[in-house]
């Protein structure tokens, strides 16, 4: 029996997993991202957690296939990290840092397109072609064909959520562009959505009794018959259907997995979404498959280890 | 020295060419497409046409690779062809029935796709990962990704020309959608949008006294100047660029190539899309080079061989 381990370095927490090379999760744990100093302690704050893990299970070194490592940026030429202003890093060749620090084999990838190789491998899109949808503070996404995840000439490969779908928008995405599907789609989208309709309807919410309501009190309240959560999740829905609907003409995938906080909302968001798909999709597409992500804040070190097998078997 | 056909399946004429494993094209002709009876001649005639062709240059069986072909339509499972309007096809296994017909191996894909895989070999966009937006009289595409081509789950793959642009059109797509690119950026959307720019406006223009002007005339009109010739390009290149920085949210290709008729105007086209891209792409997309497609009608056949080659080596 051989082993690996995925990680996940997020701007808070890095997730880290152990796995057997027949891909069985043996252990996870989390260690805090010190960011602090441009981040420097990260890459040898994970390389002593392994070191660590390996010498408590009495793993040899022999026996180790080597890490894949998902971090929140783009990646340039599937190793070299171009400026991760959440953790403080600048440009980084996380592969040559943290192999030198542990003398294993390191893989890296974008986390968004490592948390869609994960959902292909053991979670919610297990087919050949899949894109994930991931519905978060931002929206982000990644592509996985023919089993292989695209991480873009520029790292930017699957940066869905920066698609045009409302080319009328005042207001400006986090990006610099206006209409984005980030400014729709993503629970800061969503809330910003239903405070716009709050302020344009006479009709009564129980939101506007809440001055800071998050994206899961405007789906509490459709739920409850609420009328301008309803409405503003039509548009939400509305601008999603319209953003797979277009990434499906470019890459027309088997299944779309939608991922991330937002979709906690199960089924509304999925029939939603779908709905307003099928009036927006190129006909070809029209069968195309609706899922729900299924491992939640494990996709990205599934993806990760998926990927390490991939690049060094 | 072996050899194989390239064969480009068009609605008026079959594009034939033999080509050496070395990649050189060595002879390239054209068949009438017979489409009456529902197409049942067409692939007859490219067999018989291949026949002919070996016959004559005594070209034993045994040293040819095989064929590869391009149809315009979607082409499911990689090789059954789901409806080919233009050819009178409905559902057709084109590997098995011109293979049968050949005694040789035969590839199948769609016409965009192994154009752009041509382009991709051969042509403008000699790069790993490029996009070929095809602007004819419809507006298609074709995608490259690590030197293979995407056709997609239901042969939709690159189907970028309905990609939705301006959600406010009033007028239908071909598809029957609103606001689809091909809308905006084919000849014939090229010539719509000038004629709304023209009824709308009071400025002089030299295409008000043509009733029926085409696209190459409204290139024409603005390199001389003339201003509404100019403010219809000017919306051409917009639409143009947004949807090329749309396309680039997914795949973040290399290169991005240009091509089909309109692909004829040249550098202002290269350069009026560039410029609207810019303002429009996400920031890490922004480095991506734009060039024009070099193989012009021969992209398909290129593209078909080169697919043979790939599948069959």
């Amino acid at each position: 029996m051989a082993w690996g381990f995925g990680v996940d370095v997020g701007g808070t927490t890095v997730k880290i997993a152990c796995f057997d090379t027949e891909g069985t999760l043996h252990s996870r744990w989390e260690i805090p991202t010190r960011t602090e100093q441009g981040g420097k302690q990260i890459l040898p704050d994970i390389a002593g957690a392994i070191q660590n893990y390996m010498t408590e299970q009495k793993i040899p070194q022999g026996e180790i296939l080597g890490i894949g490592i998902g971090v929140p940026g783009a990646v340039e030429n599937r190793w070299v990290v171009n400026r991760c202003v959440n953790l403080g890093w600048d440009r980084l060749d996380v592969r040559e840092a943290l192999g030198r620090l542990t003398g294993l084999p390191v893989v890296v990838g974008n986390d968004a397109t490592l948390a869609a190789l994960g959902e292909w491998w053991k979670g919610g899109g297990q087919k050949s072609d899949m894109v994930l949808v991931t519905l978060g503070t931002g929206v982000g996404g990644g592509i996985v064909l023919d089993g292989k995840s695209l991480a873009g000439t520029h790292g930017a490969g699957g940066e869905i959520g920066h698609i045009v779908v409302n080319p009328d928008e005042t207001e400006p995405c986090s990006c610099g562009k206006r209409g984005c599907a980030e400014q729709y789609c993503s629970a800061t989208g969503i809330v910003r959505l239903a405070k716009r309709h709050l302020a344009g309807t006479a009709c009564p919410s129980e939101l506007k009794n809440c001055k800071n309501f998050t994206c899961k009190d405007v789906f509490d309240a459709a739920a409850r018959g609420d009328i301008p959560a309803i409405e503003t999740l039509e548009q939400v829905y509305g601008y999603l259907g319209r953003l797979v609907a277009n990434v499906c003409c470019v890459v027309d995938p088997e299944i779309v997995v939608l991922g991330g906080g937002v979709s906690k909302a199960g089924q509304p968001l999925l029939e939603g979404a779908r709905q307003y798909f099928e009036t927006e999709c190129f006909h070809a597409c029209r069968e195309t498959r609706f899922a729900l992500a299924t491992l939640g804040n494990d996709a990205g070190v599934y993806g990760a280890f998926c990927l390490l097998q991939r690049e060094c078997i």
